[in-house]
């Protein structure tokens, strides 16, 4: 049985970062981020990765565009954007996408390609 | 000076994988399979991480929907996903979005906000 997933259209935010070998403070205000952002209206769920080269890629989901503007414009959020820029990230790449079709798999699902 | 991206609108295949513990001929592939979808009509680009965990998240960048399509359908590469469902994941989604705006920092570009 795959795991559930909200029936497209829908947003996805693509933050692909690449990260300074300093952490001051990084992970506390990482993990308030994800919480902050799971409380906003229209989120739909998120999924995080790094590299231990320091390359991240978290996506997130949301619902409408209007919910991604919304999100940005949270002052708390602002502020650790500000601070990202200031102090942990050497780069990154944002982009929004509007999400046109999903399919996923698991390994009880049998061994076909859920997309045929 | 951010690095340059493709001006929108293209398309991004979002495909996030959890891994087995299992590694035989995983990487060999997933090194071929980059070099193969490069090569390919319409690619753009991609960006891959893989965390402890197991958990990864691949985009990979595509001019048109009949790129995305076109690489789908190349033999070598449904014969690596067919022995990525057999052997190497325990779950992966697939998400197919249309990329609607970009935005790149980097450390010389200053700390403000790009978007603004």
């Amino acid at each position: 049985m795959t795991p559930d997933l909200p029936e497209p259209p829908y947003y996805a935010v693509i933050f692909t970062s690449q990260r300074k070998a300093v952490q001051d403070g990084y992970a506390d205000t990482a993990e308030r981020m994800v919480a902050l952002a799971a409380a906003q209206h229209g989120y739909l769920g998120a999924e995080s990765t790094r590299g231990a080269d320091g390359l991240g890629i978290t996506v997130s989901y949301w619902r409408t565009p209007e919910d991604i503007a919304r999100w940005r414009r949270d002052t708390e959020h602002q502020a650790a954007r500000d601070t990202g820029r200031a102090r942990w990230y050497e780069r990154y790449t944002l982009r929004v996408a509007r999400v046109e079709r999903a399919y996923a798999w698991e390994r009880s699902d049998g061994t076909q390609d859920p997309q045929t």
